[in-house]
């Protein structure tokens, strides 16, 4: 994997998922795994999310995360059109808050799936993506491993702190 | 509208949603609406999918019901090519027994509806075909008067024979 | 079908659902096609709702689109009095926040479709009746195909600020 | 209150919910309360169960049960039609298995109550039936307290049973 | 009955459900049915509860009603000391913001039934049990008949404002 | 503690409960903690079942196990009456099949705590009853401390096997 | 029981439930029962806490109760490393507003009981833990009764005020 | 990678999850990649889920599938302890028929995802496993294009057939 070109790819349906999204390629800074970033919609920009995907691993991704909210189809398209693996972010809104979004994201038809993560957990996506190319990434590994012991530390601290 | 050619475009994802689906191609025979038939998978043949949708208007389809499970796509990704409207059929099928196929049929984006009926409906989605290409066909209006006294005749046989 | 009388009737069941139903009538101004709107209620005026529902297709309606939130029955029984297509719009209320009024409204027995779109989903709701009208009038098809075109564009220029 | 006339009637929406709904009438019949039984739909017979609703207290029925599954508008629409307490009975069927119904009946809006029992709980409601007619009718008060004690001494053989 | 005593009695099971409960007072003053109100609970002060509810009928109340959330026992353990009907407010609350008090409220057992109105329904509540004490007071049966043509009245005015 | 009275009382709300219920007293025999076994019912048999849990204590019992389905408030109205500490199960019946009964069982309001298990899980109830007594009586802190361990092995024993 | 150290653990999986949790303690101290409180996590701090809970009994301490929101297995992993009753406490935060936490704290399989209490229901965790080390403490038993007595005036003199 | 090896570890809580589980081991075995399985238990046998899960990563395993019902614990507590990808299979059993164990395996927190699949999606498990290590695996990517390739056939096929 080259490590100069972005190896992860962050789609989402909407900007105003970006908030949510950010955290992904905030925590894929943090694990030193390259991203790019861009909105499209399975459903009002098809032939781009179809062409974004066919092209992906052409283009040297490793990985795709895709996050939408409502009857959340955009990762479950993508992964239609890709055989790299695709992760899915169900994003809350409107009157179902997620549930809509997690239904559609995860209950994929045999042949197909979509790696799902929490409703909102876009962070445990950029992790999941980085756990993914870090097989052929031993420096990646290695900064999951400290980012591991660090939460494990900081349990830690936030505990005695409970005792001061 | 020709009515020598196909009005209503039934697709479904998968051929073990037939049973269900085949509610829809009788009831449209019943009211004579002439429509056609087709599998195809939002995800297992995305490129089937967007060309059938794509063309479909051009081939002289008025409306197309989609029917398909679990984290069902198919109504969603169809509506995004095409400007035909589009009926939905929530499938019941799995653990989830449908509320999934509901969720990801109904919670559409705005910008790119999908006209959902009951789980399993597909005889309602045949109705509502019928009923969408019946503005500029009176028979087809007509036969649908006629089902609906039908149906409220039935009832009142329903109800006499209880007393019998 | 006479562009110069409502082709759309949007019926909702209080006046607190207005914010949510404008978005029907605001984008059908938007397609060009013409509408009425009226607040009646399944429970509280049925007499009238009923005759509004009678005298639909008479008066030149082509669609009727119904909003109504908790027991949502306005847009089922609306359909039970008229062959006219009947696009129905659950919206949030209460405690259930519109799962029960999706169900209400999407649920409908065999024989008496109602088009559920999402819930608080009128402007989908409105598109939908566009689409319906759409096939004896090719302008508002344009007009649909337009929409389409413009909310693919948007989503380009959307995702290119994301660089800026 | 005339005992020589129905004092109840029982509607349901299909004979296929005659099985649940029997179990009204059987109990009315144990608690000595007469009943009527009839079979109308709110949307497939609308005029029908509005004339039944309009005419039923002046016929001299003091309460309603009605009993429907799937988006059970039946006993709300009778409501909305006369000024007798009505009785909802929602019946499992479908893939929702009666949580559509149980929330399409119960969920009514502010001025028309439906006194909602439990899922398929027909008994129940001839029960609640007898109690409202009871307030006039003395030996029907006697019967349901009578029911009440057999009951507690159901339990009572039952739990001795445990220990033979 | 006798209109100078109370005829409803209204229970909730803590005061936090007053401004919900209230509601039902309020309507039973509006159409002329005296009532009593009265916290208790069926874990809190179970014994409070159990003298109550077996001595509302001897005392004279033709119908009580009961609000309380979470696992909203209250109604149902009243039901279990009286023959009157009972009539259950399930009252939002909490992280299941009050379908477990629907549940709790609703899918009583066969023998005790509980009239169940809508989530924080404690309007419908007070107009059930005013149809409950109407079948022996026509002037109360007369207020019923005026209070739903008013509401329909106001459903028209309603609709005319939208046009001005 | 006296073990050779019963230190658990098992209360099911119906015998077709028993089937059930059965696996509490089973294990509490394996573990070696006397127990009795009773069918009440917080609404066909409420004096029954409130004088039982009022004189639990006094009678040398240690824990309450309470079975029911549906609007499943045994567990609860027990837990009002006994200073003891009450374990609900949870029993899956009817359309909602264990969610009514899970939510009528563990959402107690403050101060009126239920030990809810998992639907249909009286087996963990009578673990969980075998823990409560194990703090006074080593030898049933050692029987427990044994089975965790022999689940261990047998954990052991079936991936062994799957390799055979 | 030695009442100079802890007899109770308080877990957390976060800091951010300490405001809930703290209810827990606050009870415990009310009721004269000692206890301990810790920050740790299933799965950020897996080894902290299999090694508390496998040293819990050894240390003392008699029961344990921990909370934690989302995928909520902190409870259910403790009570795999203790023969101590372990209670859960579910936390309502994200999407899903502790429905996850709960099903994830009460389901768990045969032969590793949770006592679960209410979503957000620390309070009821404390009282419980208070009625489990009760047993060989009359004069923690006699605090729980007194506490009962106490919620009973309280309904009383709330009731009382009602109509001043 | 080393494909003389076990690449993908397979553990399930139970041998009752066996034949779910066989699916994942099938379709990796169908695109040639080397698997071990293996039972163990989150709660029945932590110590040996703790050692596998922190083993597996030196034994040159690339990724975990995990499956698991009810309070699906399992692939959550391997993921705490590795960090290698972990892929969890919501299994479907008990009254709330995978819906818990759905819950239980996606709403991770942060830090510490679980790649989840559709309730007993395990054959997407394995096709997920081996999208992952495909990265450094050409002739892995090779059939996975090859198995889309076949889907799409397969669609057309039964298309096909269809209409004969």
């Amino acid at each position: 994997m080259d490590m100069n070109k972005p190896l992860v790819g962050i789609v989402m349906g909407s900007d105003s998922d970006l908030p949510v999204m950010r955290e992904a390629s905030d925590i894929l800074d943090e694990l030193g795994v390259p991203w790019e970033m861009l909105i499209s919609s399975a459903h009002r920009a098809p032939e781009k999310t179809a062409n974004y995907a066919r092209q992906a691993a052409g283009r040297g991704l490793a990985v795709i995360i895709a996050g939408a909210g409502g009857a959340a189809h955009l990762a479950g398209v993508i992964a239609g059109h890709t055989p790299l693996p695709v992760i899915g972010v169900p994003i809350a809104s409107g009157a179902l808050n997620g549930v809509d979004a997690l239904y559609a994201t995860v209950q994929m038809p045999p042949g197909i799936p979509v790696a799902t993560v929490a409703i909102n957990g876009a962070k445990n996506a950029g992790i999941l993506a980085a756990q993914v190319v870090s097989a052929g990434l031993p420096e990646v590994r290695d900064k999951i491993i400290d980012y591991k012991e660090k939460m494990a530390r900081q349990v830690d601290e936030k505990s005695t702190r409970l005792h001061e």
